[in-house]
């Protein structure tokens, strides 16, 4: 049985759908259980191209072969933004008989930097586990379950683990195989498609604004849907409406020229660790409510539609409480409440030394790493002139580079502050004709009742794709929550694969409004 | 001319001995200026050996030396303590026709560890420049000015770069040669003499008080007098009769149990930077003001005598903001009375990730370095009682290991505490009869007016003497302020060394209540 979401209005739409989307995603599970070794075998030979920042050639040979599958496919293909100073975007575009919108896919095909050492197998040499790491999983050798007689050969729960495998490459994985079925079982596509595959969205995608402003005729189109992020921790399907902004600081604050002893001067000489302390204490408190007057002006209010959409997402912050070993939550809202207001997050604090190297002496330097999450309508600018007109009123002086001693000597707080400009959230309507139409379809693709999330908290320049472009936005998410997303040990859970390429199937097929 | 001290109601005593007094200085300078390369040699002989703790053997060789000098001059000299653990330390007793009091000469021959990465020559071979670092000083060649015809070849601005060369043995080099020049001339001590030369006091003098109880009689005294630390920052020489107490914390904050992204999480997971920040802001502001209930409780007030020495003190704290490139001071006391009271300095704050490497999380856990030093009548106990108290009342978790799941999960605040003991403060009485007869002494010595400091901000574990071996303690430093102790490219100028010598002699010869 399949489900339908109740929060949007879209239940009658979706029950229209029903009758033929069942057929559909039993074709296309159909589809997938006689082609899984192929399926994953594509991800293995993905994940096997080294395409992280470090990297130009492996970011380059993968733009190469996305391109040749999508040309294997009947799309014209092309590579956008070649010599701009990034790698390629790469482009696929594929007229559909009769239809009358246009879809742009958006997924990366770059991953994070990694840390071998701090691996388990190498990044870049795909390794299938019975499951997550810690659970007593074992190594499979997925070349074993190959063969004619392998019903279901591969266990829904085993992980294959390698760097940019969940975030994003699952994605481009799924549609792939999602278009392959549909062929396969003789299905058009109710829209036109078009793909854009970025190559550097883990290095902030500093050439993106260009590359969509140079195309925006190839680029037009009635919708974009994202590939990118996690799927609920409920294991539900989910799809996003928005994203938070995002923007750094560093601050550097200054004691004396060199570290002294504390003994003969501490409690006169001025520690920066503790002029740190003082200042977070009075930027933020620690149930965190952010206290700088003036940061969040121009929140935007949540529509009643986005405020039940919140109410009905499923509540998981115990299981999360649990799962991460903490005795309670910040403030008293609950964890999907909280992330639809700004925050103010300490990344770091570097002062002085602990344990060992501990030595009684004032440090000459305390260093805060900073970064804020801004929702509509806060932009970056106005949180940097909010934050540097707090710390004047505080009787800092603010200096962006490295002060001499003269600006030491007649600055009785002196901070240094480093700005990454970052950008600004975004949350579209929830109630669009786009909207309804891609929950319905997801809906009907899905194993359990689809979440609707106005806006995830994590951050995707979604603001780009409407600002240049003039599209809705709408993410849709297919891999595990838990796929260490960002850190050592990506991986990807099959059944989230399994359960992605049906989603894309379906919105290929019955997308419409 | 000779200046005498007039804060502790001495100069009487310090007038009728004057006549004397310049007549040996005389003398003792005169011995000093035909020794001068001699004396250096020895110094420089004995920075050569290794004597810091991870060198056991250098250490040995030290003790080894310091015995055979003693023997030499007539001594009954001893190495205390061997067998228990630690190095030795270096016992010699001398006894002096006609006198009837006993004077102990305490220093330590152990230096500071040594990172020699950040020295500018090897710590253990000594370099001779012509000034202080960064001062367009050169390096000079002191085997040059070797010879019968240099009259005064050692400029007395040069200094002598190496571990421990200050911290203290440019003590013991000075007592040894105002010895021999009181031996040359033909002067006979005015009390017997006691040394005792430690070599683990750099390394919180573990066995110190063992050495103490196990020798109380070979240990009998009057006095004790203290060779370490520095003389007063206006190159004033300087007589101490105290030092406050230390002792140290080094509290972990946790989060959760893996580095979260912020994105997802931030503003409902808490973040131990934060809860630190909060934490130390709680506990001290940023003008140095201690705000733990009950931490100050048995401070004992300065006395009039002491607030009048404070008030006497030389006024450097302009010069000193100069020189450390700082806007401000914390309080509106001036450094000398800052340093009367208690102080909680922040050494160090790690957590998370700045710079390059910080990655938009929650971090797992918040570091904080602290240390306390204390003021009589403070004990080590009642703070720690006090600060885990504080702790408690604010809702925090204390363990003193890592806990475990279930311990966090049941604690909103949880907090692991590593306690260093570490001891109290001392400050003696500045109007005893001792105490006049050694400002009268030094001050003879003195080409400036003697500084008498009721208590050094810095610790000495004064206190030992005083409660295990009952005797009155007076710190009698000689080496210049801005020696580096405890840091990179430790140094000894030679007019503190050629100082001390007079000093030494003054007391050795002239001594007496």
């Amino acid at each position: 049985m399949k489900w339908m979401v109740a929060a949007c209005g879209a239940s009658i739409l979706a029950a229209a759908l029903h009758a033929g989307a069942a057929e559909l995603e039993l074709q296309v599970e159909k589809y997938r259980a006689a082609h899984e070794t192929d399926i994953v075998a594509r991800l293995d030979e993905l994940t096997r191209l080294k395409s992280v920042a470090a990297d130009p050639a492996g970011l380059q040979a993968t733009a190469d072969r996305l391109q040749q599958w999508l040309v294997q496919r009947g799309f014209e293909a092309l590579q956008l933004g070649r010599g701009g100073g990034g790698p390629p975007t790469v482009f696929g575009s594929l007229k559909a008989p009769g239809a009358h919108r246009t879809v742009i896919f958006y997924a990366h095909y770059d991953g994070q930097p990694v840390t071998p050492s701090q691996w388990s197998s190498d990044p870049f040499v795909p390794v299938m586990r019975s499951g997550a790491l810690n659970s007593r999983e074992h190594e499979v050798d997925w070349s074993d379950v190959r063969g004619p007689n392998a019903h279901h050969p591969f266990d829904p729960e085993w992980r294959l683990f390698g760097r940019a495998v969940s975030d994003d490459k699952a994605s481009i994985v799924a549609f792939l195989a999602a278009f392959d079925a549909l062929k396969a079982i003789g299905k058009s596509p109710s829209v036109n498609l078009k793909v854009l595959w970025e190559g550097e969205e883990e290095a902030g995608s500093p050439h993106l604004a260009d590359t969509l402003r140079d195309n925006r005729a190839l680029l037009a189109a009635d919708l974009i849907l994202i590939g990118d992020g996690p799927v609920h921790q409920s294991r539900r399907p989910m799809i996003y409406f928005g994203a938070r902004g995002v923007m750094s600081l560093e601050a550097t604050i200054y004691g004396p020229v060199r570290a002294l002893h504390d003994g003969h001067y501490g409690n006169w000489v001025p520690n920066p660790a503790v002029m740190a302390a003082t200042l977070i204490a009075q930027m933020r408190d620690d149930e965190g409510r952010i206290l700088i007057p003036g940061f969040a002006d121009g929140v935007r209010p949540l529509t009643p539609a986005e405020q039940l959409a919140i109410r009905n997402l499923p509540v998981i912050d115990d299981d999360l409480k649990r799962e991460f070993g903490i005795g309670r939550s910040e403030g008293s809202e609950s964890l999907a409440s909280s992330l639809m207001r700004p925050a103010l997050n300490v990344r770091g604090i570097r002062a002085g030394q602990v344990g060992e190297s501990a030595a009684n002496a004032i440090p000459t330097t305390a260093v805060i790493s900073f970064d804020f999450r801004l929702v509509p309508d806060q932009s970056p600018a106005a949180v940097r002139a909010a934050v540097e007109r707090f710390l004047q009123a505080r009787g800092w002086t603010l200096v962006d580079g490295e002060p001499d001693l003269a600006a030491r000597l007649k600055s009785r707080r002196l901070i240094r502050l480093s700005w990454e400009a970052g950008y600004p959230a975004l949350r579209a309507d929830l109630s669009s004709p786009q909207a309804k139409a891609v929950i319905a379809a997801a809906s009907n693709a899905a194993s359990a009742p689809v979440v609707v999330l106005p806006m995830m908290g994590a951050s995707v320049p979604l603001y780009l794709f409407a600002d240049v472009l003039q599209l809705p936005v709408i993410g849709l998410p297919i891999v595990n929550h838990d796929n260490n997303q960002h850190a050592a040990n990506e991986n990807l859970r099959l059944q989230n694969l399994w359960d992605g390429i049906n989603t894309y199937a379906a919105l290929m097929a019955d997308l419409n409004w």
